[in-house]
Protein backbone atom coordinates (compact mmCIF):
# COMPACT_ATOMS: atom_id res chain seq x y z
CA UNK A 1 0.00 0.00 0.00
CA UNK A 2 1.56 3.55 -0.86
CA UNK A 3 1.75 5.63 2.47
CA UNK A 4 -0.30 8.75 1.98
CA UNK A 5 -2.81 7.60 -0.18
CA UNK A 6 -7.17 7.65 0.76
CA UNK A 7 -9.94 6.97 -0.37
CA UNK A 8 -13.70 8.10 0.04
CA UNK A 9 -16.37 6.37 0.51
CA UNK A 10 -19.72 8.34 0.49
CA UNK A 11 -22.64 6.05 1.51
CA UNK A 12 -26.77 7.53 0.46
CA UNK A 13 -29.32 7.36 -1.81
CA UNK A 14 -29.56 11.02 -1.88
CA UNK A 15 -26.46 11.44 -3.38
CA UNK A 16 -27.17 8.40 -6.08
CA UNK A 17 -31.07 10.04 -7.05
CA UNK A 18 -29.08 13.29 -7.48
CA UNK A 19 -31.64 14.94 -4.45
CA UNK A 20 -28.57 16.09 -2.55
CA UNK A 21 -25.34 17.08 -4.26
CA UNK A 22 -22.35 16.20 -2.10
CA UNK A 23 -20.26 18.87 -0.63
CA UNK A 24 -18.01 16.80 1.12
CA UNK A 25 -16.04 15.25 -1.23
CA UNK A 26 -14.28 19.01 -2.76
CA UNK A 27 -13.88 20.12 0.80
CA UNK A 28 -12.22 16.77 2.12
CA UNK A 29 -9.74 16.46 -1.55
CA UNK A 30 -8.39 19.91 0.00
CA UNK A 31 -8.05 19.23 2.97
CA UNK A 32 -6.33 16.12 2.22
CA UNK A 33 -3.88 17.79 0.19
CA UNK A 34 -2.89 20.28 2.11
CA UNK A 35 -1.53 17.65 5.13
CA UNK A 36 -0.04 15.82 2.16
CA UNK A 37 -2.41 12.82 1.84
CA UNK A 38 -3.60 12.64 -1.74
CA UNK A 39 -7.03 11.41 -2.73
CA UNK A 40 -7.00 8.67 -4.98
CA UNK A 41 -10.37 7.56 -5.55
CA UNK A 42 -14.21 8.50 -4.29
CA UNK A 43 -17.07 5.99 -4.35
CA UNK A 44 -20.30 6.43 -3.91
CA UNK A 45 -22.57 3.62 -3.06
CA UNK A 46 -26.33 3.36 -1.99
CA UNK A 47 -27.71 2.51 1.27
CA UNK A 48 -27.39 -1.20 0.85
CA UNK A 49 -25.25 -3.76 3.10
CA UNK A 50 -23.40 -5.55 0.18
CA UNK A 51 -22.52 -2.31 -1.67
CA UNK A 52 -21.02 -1.17 1.53
CA UNK A 53 -19.21 -3.86 2.86
CA UNK A 54 -17.57 -4.61 -0.49
CA UNK A 55 -16.39 -0.86 -1.09
CA UNK A 56 -15.06 -0.60 2.16
CA UNK A 57 -13.18 -3.80 2.14
CA UNK A 58 -11.49 -3.21 -1.37
CA UNK A 59 -10.39 0.71 -0.60
CA UNK A 60 -9.31 -0.17 2.67
CA UNK A 61 -6.50 -2.83 1.60
CA UNK A 62 -5.72 -0.75 -1.18
CA UNK A 63 -5.31 2.94 0.51
CA UNK A 64 -3.33 4.32 3.44
CA UNK A 65 -6.44 6.02 5.10
CA UNK A 66 -10.07 5.04 3.80
CA UNK A 67 -13.00 8.30 5.49
CA UNK A 68 -16.40 7.59 4.87
CA UNK A 69 -19.30 10.26 5.24
CA UNK A 70 -22.90 9.09 5.77
CA UNK A 71 -25.01 6.65 7.09
CA UNK A 72 -24.56 6.93 11.07
CA UNK A 73 -27.92 8.80 12.24
CA UNK A 74 -30.88 7.31 14.03
CA UNK A 75 -32.71 5.95 11.20
CA UNK A 76 -33.68 2.40 9.22
CA UNK A 77 -31.77 4.07 6.09
CA UNK A 78 -28.48 4.04 8.64
CA UNK A 79 -26.81 1.22 8.49
CA UNK A 80 -23.14 2.24 8.32
CA UNK A 81 -22.14 1.10 11.41
CA UNK A 82 -23.73 -2.62 11.05
CA UNK A 83 -22.05 -2.67 8.01
CA UNK A 84 -18.19 -1.43 9.12
CA UNK A 85 -18.79 -4.47 12.15
CA UNK A 86 -19.26 -7.28 9.42
CA UNK A 87 -16.73 -5.79 7.07
CA UNK A 88 -14.27 -5.98 9.94
CA UNK A 89 -15.84 -9.04 11.62
CA UNK A 90 -16.48 -7.31 14.89
CA UNK A 91 -19.20 -7.18 17.16
CA UNK A 92 -21.63 -4.21 17.52
CA UNK A 93 -22.52 -3.03 20.41
CA UNK A 94 -24.18 0.36 22.49
CA UNK A 95 -20.40 1.95 23.60
CA UNK A 96 -20.26 3.09 26.86
CA UNK A 97 -19.08 6.07 26.21
CA UNK A 98 -21.19 6.73 22.73
CA UNK A 99 -23.96 6.51 24.93
CA UNK A 100 -22.56 8.95 27.66
CA UNK A 101 -21.67 11.81 25.03
CA UNK A 102 -24.99 11.21 23.66
CA UNK A 103 -26.92 11.27 26.81
CA UNK A 104 -24.55 15.04 27.67
CA UNK A 105 -25.83 16.65 24.21
CA UNK A 106 -29.49 15.43 24.62
CA UNK A 107 -29.63 17.03 28.25
CA UNK A 108 -28.49 20.27 27.08
CA UNK A 109 -31.10 20.24 24.72
CA UNK A 110 -33.67 19.14 27.59
CA UNK A 111 -34.20 16.18 25.81
CA UNK A 112 -34.09 12.44 27.22
CA UNK A 113 -31.91 9.59 25.04
CA UNK A 114 -34.41 7.24 23.19
CA UNK A 115 -34.37 3.92 21.98
CA UNK A 116 -33.65 5.24 18.03
CA UNK A 117 -31.31 7.73 20.03
CA UNK A 118 -28.90 4.99 20.92
CA UNK A 119 -28.73 3.54 17.65
CA UNK A 120 -26.23 6.31 17.12
CA UNK A 121 -24.22 4.49 20.16
CA UNK A 122 -23.51 1.72 18.13
CA UNK A 123 -19.97 1.33 17.68
CA UNK A 124 -17.98 -1.81 16.40
CA UNK A 125 -15.93 -3.41 19.13
CA UNK A 126 -12.60 -1.85 19.64
CA UNK A 127 -13.06 1.29 17.51
CA UNK A 128 -12.04 4.83 18.77
CA UNK A 129 -14.61 7.25 18.84
CA UNK A 130 -14.11 10.49 16.62
CA UNK A 131 -14.93 13.65 18.65
CA UNK A 132 -18.86 15.32 17.24
CA UNK A 133 -18.65 18.78 18.74
CA UNK A 134 -21.31 19.72 16.84
CA UNK A 135 -24.36 17.56 17.83
CA UNK A 136 -22.72 14.73 19.73
CA UNK A 137 -23.37 11.67 18.29
CA UNK A 138 -19.56 10.30 17.75
CA UNK A 139 -18.11 8.90 14.49
CA UNK A 140 -15.45 6.33 14.84
CA UNK A 141 -12.34 4.57 13.55
CA UNK A 142 -11.57 0.93 12.59
CA UNK A 143 -7.77 0.50 11.49
CA UNK A 144 -7.11 2.83 8.91
CA UNK A 145 -11.19 3.30 8.32
CA UNK A 146 -12.55 6.98 9.48
CA UNK A 147 -16.41 7.08 10.01
CA UNK A 148 -17.81 10.49 9.75
CA UNK A 149 -21.43 11.91 9.26
CA UNK A 150 -22.63 12.92 6.08
CA UNK A 151 -24.36 16.27 6.92
CA UNK A 152 -21.01 18.69 5.64
CA UNK A 153 -20.44 21.04 9.08
CA UNK A 154 -20.31 17.86 11.42
CA UNK A 155 -18.27 15.92 8.80
CA UNK A 156 -15.85 18.67 9.00
CA UNK A 157 -15.82 19.08 12.74
CA UNK A 158 -15.09 15.52 12.95
CA UNK A 159 -12.28 15.67 10.30
CA UNK A 160 -10.87 18.41 12.19
CA UNK A 161 -10.74 16.85 15.44
CA UNK A 162 -8.88 13.89 13.94
CA UNK A 163 -6.78 15.28 11.26
CA UNK A 164 -3.28 15.76 13.35
CA UNK A 165 -3.33 12.16 14.00
CA UNK A 166 -3.43 11.19 10.60
CA UNK A 167 0.25 10.56 9.01
CA UNK A 168 0.64 12.35 6.00
CA UNK A 169 3.31 13.83 3.88
CA UNK A 170 4.93 16.97 2.33
CA UNK A 171 2.11 19.61 1.58
CA UNK A 172 1.06 19.06 -2.04
CA UNK A 173 1.81 22.31 -3.70
CA UNK A 174 -0.07 24.10 -6.89
CA UNK A 175 0.27 26.39 -9.38
CA UNK A 176 -2.13 27.45 -12.12
CA UNK A 177 -1.05 29.23 -15.59
CA UNK A 178 -4.29 30.15 -17.70
CA UNK A 179 -4.28 31.70 -21.26
CA UNK A 180 -6.72 32.64 -23.28
CA UNK A 181 -6.13 29.18 -26.03
CA UNK A 182 -7.44 26.11 -27.33
CA UNK A 183 -6.49 23.27 -25.43
CA UNK A 184 -5.31 21.67 -28.65
CA UNK A 185 -2.75 24.48 -29.16
CA UNK A 186 -1.18 24.16 -25.74
CA UNK A 187 -0.89 20.06 -26.29
CA UNK A 188 1.90 19.14 -27.81
CA UNK A 189 4.48 21.52 -25.75
CA UNK A 190 2.90 21.00 -22.59
CA UNK A 191 3.23 17.43 -23.39
CA UNK A 192 7.00 17.75 -23.78
CA UNK A 193 7.20 19.83 -20.63
CA UNK A 194 5.85 17.08 -18.92
CA UNK A 195 8.12 14.49 -19.85
CA UNK A 196 10.96 16.21 -18.16
CA UNK A 197 8.93 16.96 -15.09
CA UNK A 198 7.79 13.23 -14.56
CA UNK A 199 7.46 14.46 -10.42
CA UNK A 200 4.93 17.18 -11.37
CA UNK A 201 1.60 16.55 -12.13
CA UNK A 202 0.84 18.57 -14.60
CA UNK A 203 -3.12 18.97 -15.68
CA UNK A 204 -5.03 21.04 -18.85
CA UNK A 205 -9.06 22.22 -18.23
CA UNK A 206 -10.20 23.86 -20.55
CA UNK A 207 -13.18 26.46 -20.62
CA UNK A 208 -14.84 29.37 -22.32
CA UNK A 209 -14.92 32.76 -20.88
CA UNK A 210 -17.16 35.12 -22.50
CA UNK A 211 -17.37 33.02 -25.01
CA UNK A 212 -13.23 33.16 -25.61
CA UNK A 213 -11.50 29.33 -25.42
CA UNK A 214 -9.34 29.54 -22.37
CA UNK A 215 -7.71 26.90 -21.10
CA UNK A 216 -6.13 26.17 -17.37
CA UNK A 217 -2.73 24.47 -16.75
CA UNK A 218 -2.67 23.29 -13.21
CA UNK A 219 1.06 22.14 -11.71
CA UNK A 220 1.10 20.17 -8.55
CA UNK A 221 3.84 18.37 -6.62
CA UNK A 222 5.83 18.52 -3.15
CA UNK A 223 8.73 20.47 -3.99
CA UNK A 224 8.73 23.99 -4.39
CA UNK A 225 11.60 24.45 -6.74
CA UNK A 226 10.55 22.12 -9.04
CA UNK A 227 7.19 23.37 -9.33
CA UNK A 228 8.49 27.28 -9.76
CA UNK A 229 10.51 25.21 -12.93
CA UNK A 230 8.17 23.71 -14.38
CA UNK A 231 5.90 26.54 -13.85
CA UNK A 232 8.62 28.71 -15.49
CA UNK A 233 8.54 26.74 -18.59
CA UNK A 234 4.83 26.56 -19.17
CA UNK A 235 4.97 30.71 -18.63
CA UNK A 236 7.09 30.36 -21.47
CA UNK A 237 4.92 28.45 -23.70
CA UNK A 238 1.83 29.72 -23.12
CA UNK A 239 3.73 33.48 -24.20
CA UNK A 240 5.00 32.02 -27.65
CA UNK A 241 1.54 30.75 -28.44
CA UNK A 242 -0.28 33.49 -27.87
CA UNK B 1 -26.97 -8.56 -14.02
CA UNK B 2 -30.28 -6.08 -12.77
CA UNK B 3 -31.66 -4.18 -16.00
CA UNK B 4 -32.14 -0.28 -15.73
CA UNK B 5 -29.22 0.00 -13.10
CA UNK B 6 -26.37 2.27 -14.11
CA UNK B 7 -22.54 3.40 -12.59
CA UNK B 8 -20.99 6.29 -13.52
CA UNK B 9 -17.06 6.86 -13.59
CA UNK B 10 -15.73 10.50 -13.08
CA UNK B 11 -11.99 10.54 -14.50
CA UNK B 12 -9.88 13.57 -13.50
CA UNK B 13 -7.24 14.26 -11.09
CA UNK B 14 -9.27 18.00 -11.17
CA UNK B 15 -12.10 16.36 -9.42
CA UNK B 16 -10.06 14.02 -7.05
CA UNK B 17 -7.64 17.21 -5.92
CA UNK B 18 -10.61 19.01 -5.11
CA UNK B 19 -10.17 22.08 -7.71
CA UNK B 20 -13.26 21.23 -9.98
CA UNK B 21 -16.33 20.05 -8.09
CA UNK B 22 -18.04 17.80 -9.97
CA UNK B 23 -21.54 19.04 -11.75
CA UNK B 24 -21.76 15.64 -13.89
CA UNK B 25 -23.54 13.05 -11.19
CA UNK B 26 -26.45 14.96 -10.00
CA UNK B 27 -27.39 16.12 -13.32
CA UNK B 28 -27.18 12.80 -14.73
CA UNK B 29 -28.61 10.76 -11.86
CA UNK B 30 -31.84 12.68 -11.98
CA UNK B 31 -31.80 12.52 -15.47
CA UNK B 32 -31.34 8.83 -15.77
CA UNK B 33 -33.96 8.71 -12.72
CA UNK B 34 -36.47 10.38 -15.24
CA UNK B 35 -35.92 7.17 -17.65
CA UNK B 36 -36.37 4.99 -14.71
CA UNK B 37 -33.01 4.14 -14.85
CA UNK B 38 -31.47 3.88 -11.51
CA UNK B 39 -27.68 5.09 -10.45
CA UNK B 40 -26.42 2.79 -8.17
CA UNK B 41 -22.63 3.65 -7.99
CA UNK B 42 -20.22 6.88 -8.69
CA UNK B 43 -16.57 6.11 -8.79
CA UNK B 44 -14.09 9.00 -9.13
CA UNK B 45 -10.77 7.97 -10.22
CA UNK B 46 -7.52 9.51 -11.32
CA UNK B 47 -6.01 10.07 -15.20
CA UNK B 48 -4.12 6.50 -14.31
CA UNK B 49 -4.19 3.79 -16.52
CA UNK B 50 -5.15 1.35 -14.02
CA UNK B 51 -7.13 2.45 -12.50
CA UNK B 52 -9.85 3.68 -15.19
CA UNK B 53 -9.12 -0.02 -16.89
CA UNK B 54 -10.09 -1.06 -13.28
CA UNK B 55 -12.90 0.34 -12.58
CA UNK B 56 -14.56 0.20 -16.13
CA UNK B 57 -14.06 -3.40 -16.06
CA UNK B 58 -15.86 -4.01 -12.72
CA UNK B 59 -18.57 -1.66 -13.53
CA UNK B 60 -19.53 -2.70 -17.08
CA UNK B 61 -19.85 -6.78 -15.68
CA UNK B 62 -21.98 -5.43 -12.80
CA UNK B 63 -24.97 -2.59 -14.11
CA UNK B 64 -26.66 -2.47 -17.48
CA UNK B 65 -25.40 0.56 -18.18
CA UNK B 66 -22.28 2.87 -17.30
CA UNK B 67 -21.07 6.21 -18.47
CA UNK B 68 -17.69 7.92 -17.77
CA UNK B 69 -16.88 11.27 -18.00
CA UNK B 70 -13.62 13.40 -18.78
CA UNK B 71 -10.04 12.46 -20.48
CA UNK B 72 -11.19 12.40 -23.57
CA UNK B 73 -9.81 16.19 -24.75
CA UNK B 74 -6.44 16.81 -27.03
CA UNK B 75 -3.77 16.72 -24.00
CA UNK B 76 -1.42 14.27 -22.18
CA UNK B 77 -3.73 13.96 -19.66
CA UNK B 78 -6.40 12.48 -21.71
CA UNK B 79 -6.13 8.82 -22.02
CA UNK B 80 -9.36 7.42 -21.36
CA UNK B 81 -9.93 6.74 -24.99
CA UNK B 82 -6.72 4.41 -24.89
CA UNK B 83 -7.77 2.70 -21.21
CA UNK B 84 -11.01 1.75 -23.03
CA UNK B 85 -9.68 0.06 -25.71
CA UNK B 86 -7.45 -2.15 -23.33
CA UNK B 87 -10.36 -2.58 -21.12
CA UNK B 88 -11.99 -3.98 -23.74
CA UNK B 89 -9.11 -5.81 -25.91
CA UNK B 90 -9.71 -3.34 -29.22
CA UNK B 91 -7.64 -1.52 -31.35
CA UNK B 92 -7.58 2.59 -31.10
CA UNK B 93 -6.80 4.20 -34.28
CA UNK B 94 -8.32 7.65 -35.76
CA UNK B 95 -11.83 6.64 -37.08
CA UNK B 96 -12.42 8.29 -40.13
CA UNK B 97 -16.14 9.85 -39.43
CA UNK B 98 -15.07 11.24 -36.26
CA UNK B 99 -11.79 12.71 -37.80
CA UNK B 100 -14.37 13.88 -40.70
CA UNK B 101 -16.90 15.92 -37.49
CA UNK B 102 -13.59 17.60 -36.30
CA UNK B 103 -12.33 18.94 -39.49
CA UNK B 104 -16.05 20.25 -40.28
CA UNK B 105 -15.97 22.17 -36.22
CA UNK B 106 -12.78 23.68 -37.02
CA UNK B 107 -13.47 24.80 -40.19
CA UNK B 108 -16.40 26.77 -39.00
CA UNK B 109 -13.66 28.36 -37.05
CA UNK B 110 -10.97 28.97 -39.73
CA UNK B 111 -9.06 26.49 -38.06
CA UNK B 112 -6.95 23.27 -39.41
CA UNK B 113 -6.93 19.91 -37.69
CA UNK B 114 -3.94 19.46 -36.08
CA UNK B 115 -2.16 16.37 -34.55
CA UNK B 116 -3.11 17.42 -31.36
CA UNK B 117 -6.77 17.24 -32.26
CA UNK B 118 -6.66 14.20 -34.11
CA UNK B 119 -6.37 12.37 -30.88
CA UNK B 120 -10.37 13.20 -30.52
CA UNK B 121 -10.58 11.41 -33.33
CA UNK B 122 -9.16 7.88 -31.80
CA UNK B 123 -11.81 5.84 -31.20
CA UNK B 124 -11.22 2.39 -30.52
CA UNK B 125 -12.59 -0.40 -32.90
CA UNK B 126 -16.08 -1.11 -33.52
CA UNK B 127 -17.34 1.72 -31.14
CA UNK B 128 -20.15 3.95 -32.18
CA UNK B 129 -19.46 7.59 -31.97
CA UNK B 130 -21.90 10.01 -29.32
CA UNK B 131 -22.61 13.45 -30.95
CA UNK B 132 -20.97 16.17 -29.88
CA UNK B 133 -23.09 19.12 -31.29
CA UNK B 134 -21.11 21.40 -28.79
CA UNK B 135 -17.48 21.09 -30.23
CA UNK B 136 -17.47 18.24 -32.45
CA UNK B 137 -14.56 15.94 -31.19
CA UNK B 138 -17.45 13.22 -30.73
CA UNK B 139 -17.85 10.42 -27.45
CA UNK B 140 -18.23 6.44 -28.45
CA UNK B 141 -20.33 3.52 -27.03
CA UNK B 142 -18.51 0.32 -26.72
CA UNK B 143 -21.26 -2.21 -25.62
CA UNK B 144 -22.89 -0.93 -22.77
CA UNK B 145 -20.12 1.79 -21.92
CA UNK B 146 -20.64 5.57 -23.23
CA UNK B 147 -17.96 7.68 -23.02
CA UNK B 148 -18.63 11.13 -22.96
CA UNK B 149 -16.95 14.38 -22.11
CA UNK B 150 -15.92 16.30 -18.58
CA UNK B 151 -17.54 19.85 -19.42
CA UNK B 152 -21.06 19.90 -18.18
CA UNK B 153 -22.02 21.93 -21.46
CA UNK B 154 -20.78 19.23 -23.61
CA UNK B 155 -21.76 16.00 -21.18
CA UNK B 156 -24.94 17.24 -21.05
CA UNK B 157 -25.44 17.14 -25.46
CA UNK B 158 -24.12 13.99 -25.82
CA UNK B 159 -26.25 12.59 -23.12
CA UNK B 160 -29.50 13.72 -24.72
CA UNK B 161 -28.33 13.02 -28.04
CA UNK B 162 -28.61 9.44 -27.07
CA UNK B 163 -30.96 9.14 -24.27
CA UNK B 164 -33.93 8.02 -26.44
CA UNK B 165 -31.61 4.62 -27.51
CA UNK B 166 -30.98 4.05 -23.92
CA UNK B 167 -33.15 0.99 -22.66
CA UNK B 168 -34.73 1.98 -18.80
CA UNK B 169 -38.30 1.61 -16.75
CA UNK B 170 -40.52 3.01 -15.80
CA UNK B 171 -39.98 6.55 -14.51
CA UNK B 172 -39.17 6.90 -10.54
CA UNK B 173 -41.57 8.96 -8.64
CA UNK B 174 -40.59 10.74 -5.23
CA UNK B 175 -42.48 12.43 -2.62
CA UNK B 176 -40.99 14.72 0.08
CA UNK B 177 -42.70 15.99 3.68
CA UNK B 178 -41.06 17.80 5.50
CA UNK B 179 -41.34 18.56 9.21
CA UNK B 180 -40.21 20.45 12.10
CA UNK B 181 -38.71 17.24 14.12
CA UNK B 182 -35.09 15.70 14.95
CA UNK B 183 -34.73 12.54 12.57
CA UNK B 184 -34.52 10.65 15.97
CA UNK B 185 -38.06 11.83 16.79
CA UNK B 186 -39.49 10.09 13.60
CA UNK B 187 -37.61 7.11 13.40
CA UNK B 188 -39.74 4.58 14.55
CA UNK B 189 -42.46 5.31 13.17
CA UNK B 190 -40.71 5.95 9.82
CA UNK B 191 -39.35 1.99 9.95
CA UNK B 192 -42.78 0.48 10.63
CA UNK B 193 -43.94 2.60 7.85
CA UNK B 194 -40.75 0.83 5.33
CA UNK B 195 -41.67 -2.38 6.78
CA UNK B 196 -45.23 -2.13 5.22
CA UNK B 197 -43.67 -0.65 2.02
CA UNK B 198 -40.82 -2.89 0.78
CA UNK B 199 -41.51 -1.29 -2.68
CA UNK B 200 -40.94 1.88 -1.57
CA UNK B 201 -37.83 3.52 -0.79
CA UNK B 202 -38.16 5.98 2.25
CA UNK B 203 -34.61 7.71 3.15
CA UNK B 204 -34.54 10.58 6.01
CA UNK B 205 -32.41 13.71 6.00
CA UNK B 206 -31.95 15.94 8.46
CA UNK B 207 -31.01 19.71 8.49
CA UNK B 208 -31.05 22.92 10.54
CA UNK B 209 -33.60 25.60 9.20
CA UNK B 210 -33.69 29.16 11.35
CA UNK B 211 -31.86 26.91 13.96
CA UNK B 212 -34.44 24.81 14.46
CA UNK B 213 -34.29 20.79 13.67
CA UNK B 214 -36.01 19.73 10.37
CA UNK B 215 -36.13 16.37 8.88
CA UNK B 216 -37.21 15.88 4.99
CA UNK B 217 -38.49 12.31 4.09
CA UNK B 218 -37.97 11.20 0.87
CA UNK B 219 -40.19 8.23 -0.51
CA UNK B 220 -39.14 7.09 -3.87
CA UNK B 221 -41.30 4.14 -6.02
CA UNK B 222 -42.28 3.20 -9.65
CA UNK B 223 -45.69 2.94 -8.47
CA UNK B 224 -48.02 6.12 -8.27
CA UNK B 225 -50.75 4.64 -6.33
CA UNK B 226 -48.34 2.91 -3.55
CA UNK B 227 -46.52 5.65 -3.15
CA UNK B 228 -49.75 8.21 -2.63
CA UNK B 229 -50.25 5.60 -0.22
CA UNK B 230 -47.22 5.52 1.98
CA UNK B 231 -46.93 9.53 1.72
CA UNK B 232 -50.84 9.47 3.38
CA UNK B 233 -49.14 7.32 5.90
CA UNK B 234 -45.84 9.49 6.69
CA UNK B 235 -48.09 12.50 6.40
CA UNK B 236 -50.24 11.23 9.26
CA UNK B 237 -47.28 9.75 11.71
CA UNK B 238 -45.40 13.55 11.34
CA UNK B 239 -49.08 15.35 12.24
CA UNK B 240 -48.94 12.69 15.15
CA UNK B 241 -45.57 13.81 16.52
CA UNK B 242 -45.91 17.88 16.04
Amino acid sequence: MIPSTAALLIIGNEILSGRTEDANAPWLARRLGARGIRLHEIRMVRDEEGAIIGAVNELRRKYAHVFTTGGIGPTHDDITAECMAKAFGLPLGIDPEARERLASYYKTKGEDITDARLRMARIPGGAMLIDNPVSGAPGFTVENVHVMAGVPRIMQAMFESMADTLPGGPPLLSRTVTAALRESQVAEGLEAIQKEFPDIEIGSYPQMKDGIPEVSLVLTGADAGRLELAEKRVTALVKILN
